[in-house]
Parts: structure tokens; C-alpha cells; sequence
């Protein structure tokens, strides 16, 4: 699934819905996308059917909710995240492959002038860079997606391996970040006015353990029994 | 190089040439393009060098007369020639990597509409196809050369720049399974008589985390303060 992050250009938007018909990709959803952009890319000679069924989110998060892998691709190599992001190949195209088998994979890209912003990067599981030349590292939109498409496409493996184990998804990893938040508040983890910094650091942080949902559920119920006790204690 | 046969769209070749920037492809060269196309290609905000410095042929013969290998492109698989396209991979973009090392290589690229002739493809050693889905074969020029190009430029250098990051040690496992098991029990959530069964399940839990020595801190120092607050909390 391809998530544009407040995109601007509906010749973009139609560039993309078309990348993903060339490669066989199916759901088109558009966060917070300029309004005169989407409705032109709909109206637009030779729209398909997939940019008609694209679906409009307010927020990443609500974008995101049921996948169980979410990939947040970026022009730059370092940024001031923790994580480098991985270099798009076939690697990286055999791990969505693999997520597919499994659940939903989001893959994010970012407005045509700014990008994804950290924020968005919080939601992500982890980063993709496609390998571009120094000389312009900033490709276009459209151009972005096929190339990604086109990675993962290349990677479709007719058999498909044994291993079938369901990953958590986006909602439950939130609720465990949540949950740990708010232990954290608690118990002085947290000072007051870096919130919002903890907050993504900590999400980024339960994204990398790659939960399975058995684990997220086991885990959840750890962090609301800690959450519930902090509370008790704060009222005695 | 990438040669554009008879290109029609301004922002077609526009795009093409900001691909080859992105893949570090230098030369581009237009056969017969629509005169104003080309004009507005030129004159467009941000065309780069690579766009004043293209040059113009009446034909395709002209156009790769110094190259060593030429490849026509084409979205179907089956045409009335008598050797069938190559599908993109890495065994062609190997093959133009050991041709660029000897000699020049022409990529055509067809017009919007009609691609390239069955002339045009006289003028090739060999076709090659973007691996398409068959909903929808036929790609966007702009696309299809970043996704050509993509595929050549991975196969550049063997060895792709991966990041490597340390791994949490089994004894920083072990620490956070130890700070999380006495917040657990503080909470309630370990039931007398079953702590042995739950230290294991939690260790599992953290060892399937896969953790980087750099989470692992992060961790531990969450659950060590839950874990003091807990405590302060159970004796005031």
C-alpha cells in the first residue's frame, strides 16, 4: 500500500496510482493531501480505478493503523534520527515481500518539497533510501514510487516460506507506546516539556522490536498492569 | 546514455532528465523531438546542465552511431520481431555495466504513444522490458527511465554500503529482564508461584525484541526508573 504524504501535485498523484497499476499494487491512501491536487489527480484523463478508490486520512497514524510493517522512504542518508536508513534493494524488497505474506505494509512518501517529516519518521518501523548519485539526490515523486514499486515487484517469490507468524500491527504497537508513556510519566521518566520528544523516541523504539502480535498483546498487558499500579500508588 | 525517440511532452523529458541526475547518467539525446517539447523542457525552472547540454538528431541511427551497445525499451512482451525482449534485472543491468566500462551505451526510449518502431529497434543490439504487471503494461516515460535507470546503477559496485549497528549483549538482556520481572511483581502482574514461569516468558519476550546495545540502554533505564518509582510508591 502507498501512503503520499500531503502531496501538492495531482500530476504526482497521478504518477503514482499509475507506478502502482504498472507494478500491481493496489491500495492508494493520501494523508492530509492538498485539496485542489486530489481532486484534480481524480478528475484527471485516465484516472483508474485506484486513484477513485483512494482513501483520505487527517493524520499518518490513522493512515497506517492496520499495518503490521510501515517503511518511511527519504532522499537524505543521515538525518538526526538514531537509525540510518537501509538502502533500497533486494533485500529490502524481499522484507516486504515477506511482510506481505503476513499483513499490510505501508510505504510513506513525503511531500515534494519536504519530504516525510520526524514526526511521520516515528511511525515508521524503519527507513528506505533509494541509492541515488550525489550529483541530485532528490527524485520526484512519481519517479520514487515506481522505483520502489518496482524493487519490491522484482522480489515477488511464486513460494512462498512456512514461517507464518502474525506481526503486530500499527494500533497495537500504539497502545503499547501509549501505555509505556504513561508509566513513564509516572515514575519521573519523563520531565516535563520533553513529552513529545519521549513520545516518538519511545514509539521508535517498540517499532525496531519487530513485535509479533502475540508478544504485543503480552506486552500491552505488562505495561497497563505497571500503568494501573503507578496509578493506584499516586491516589494512596 | 539515454536516447529519447521522437519525445512529445515537456515534462517527459524533464523528467527523464532529472532521473539520470538521480542515477548519475550524463549524456541525453533527443531523435526528432516535437520541436516546442523540447523548447519548454529547456527553458523549465531547475532544468539542469544535463538538459542544455542534450543534443538533437534527425535519427536514431545519428543518435547512437558511437556507442558500443544499444537497447531499445518496450512495454510488451511480444512484438513481430524475432528475438523477445530481455526483462529488467540485474543480469542486464550487469550486462551495461560491463558494456559502459568498454564503450558507450544507447538506452531509446520510445514516444509517448507509440514507443519505439520496428525501425528503431533495427538499431538494437537487443530489447528490454520493465517487468509490468499485466493490468497495466505501459508506463509513464519519466518512470520508465528512472526505473531503467535505477536498475543499471545498483549494479555498479558489488559490495552496497551497509550500515552495521551493535547488538545488545546477553548481559544487558539479561538486566532489562530482571528490571522489568520486579516491576512486574511490584504491579501484581506475577502471581505468587508463578515467577519462574514468567521470568522465562519475559526473557524470551526481550531476547525476540532482537535488541541494539543502544535500545538496550534506552530500555533498561526506563525500567529502572518504573521499577524505583514502584518501590518508592510501595513505601510511602
Amino acid at each position: 500500500m502507498v501512503v503520499l504524504v500531503r502531496p501538492r501535485n495531482p500530476l504526482n498523484i497521478g504518477a503514482a496510482a499509475r507506478a502502482m497499476s504498472n507494478f500491481g499494487a493496489r491500495d492508494l491512501r493520501l494523508v492530509n493531501p492538498y485539496k485542489l491536487a486530489f481532486r484534480d489527480a481524480r478528475s484527471a484523463m485516465g484516472a483508474g480505478d485506484l486513484l477513485k478508490k483512494a482513501e483520505e486520512f487527517k493524520t499518518v497514524d490513522e493512515a497506517v493503523a492496520d499495518c503490521s510493517l510501515v517503511i518511511g522512504t527519504t532522499a537524505v542518508g543521515k538525518r538526526t534520527l538514531q537509525h540510518p536508513p537501509r538502502y533500497l534493494d533486494d533485500e529490502v524488497g524481499k522484507s516486504v515481500q515477506s511482510a506481505l505474506r503476513k499483513g499490510r505494509v505501508g510505504l510513506l512518501f513525503g511531500s515534494e518539497k519536504t519530504g516525510l517529516s520526524n514526526e511521520d519518521f516515528s511511525r515508521c518501523h524503519w527507513l528506505c533510501k533509494i541509492p541515488t548519485h550525489h550529483d541530485n539526490i532528490s527524485m520526484n515523486l512519481g519517479q520514487a514510487v515506481a522505483v520502489c514499486l518496482y524493487e519490491i515487484a522484482r522480489n515477488a517469490s511464486p513460494e512462498s516460506p512456512a514461517e507464518k507468524l502474525e506481526p503486530a500491527t500499527a494500533r497495537q504497537t500504539e497502545e503499547i507506546t501509549q501505555g509505556l508513556m504513561e508509566a513513564l510519566r509516572s515514575s519521573g521518566y519523563v520531565k516535563p516539556g520533553t513529552d513529545a520528544m519521549f513520545e516518538k523516541k519511545t514509539r521508535q523504539l517498540i517499532l525496531r522490536f519487530g513485535l509479533e502480535a502475540y508478544d504485543a498483546k503480552l506486552l500491552l498487558g505488562m505495561v497497563r498492569q505497571i500503568g494501573w499500579k503507578l496509578r493506584q500508588s499516586a491516589k494512596g
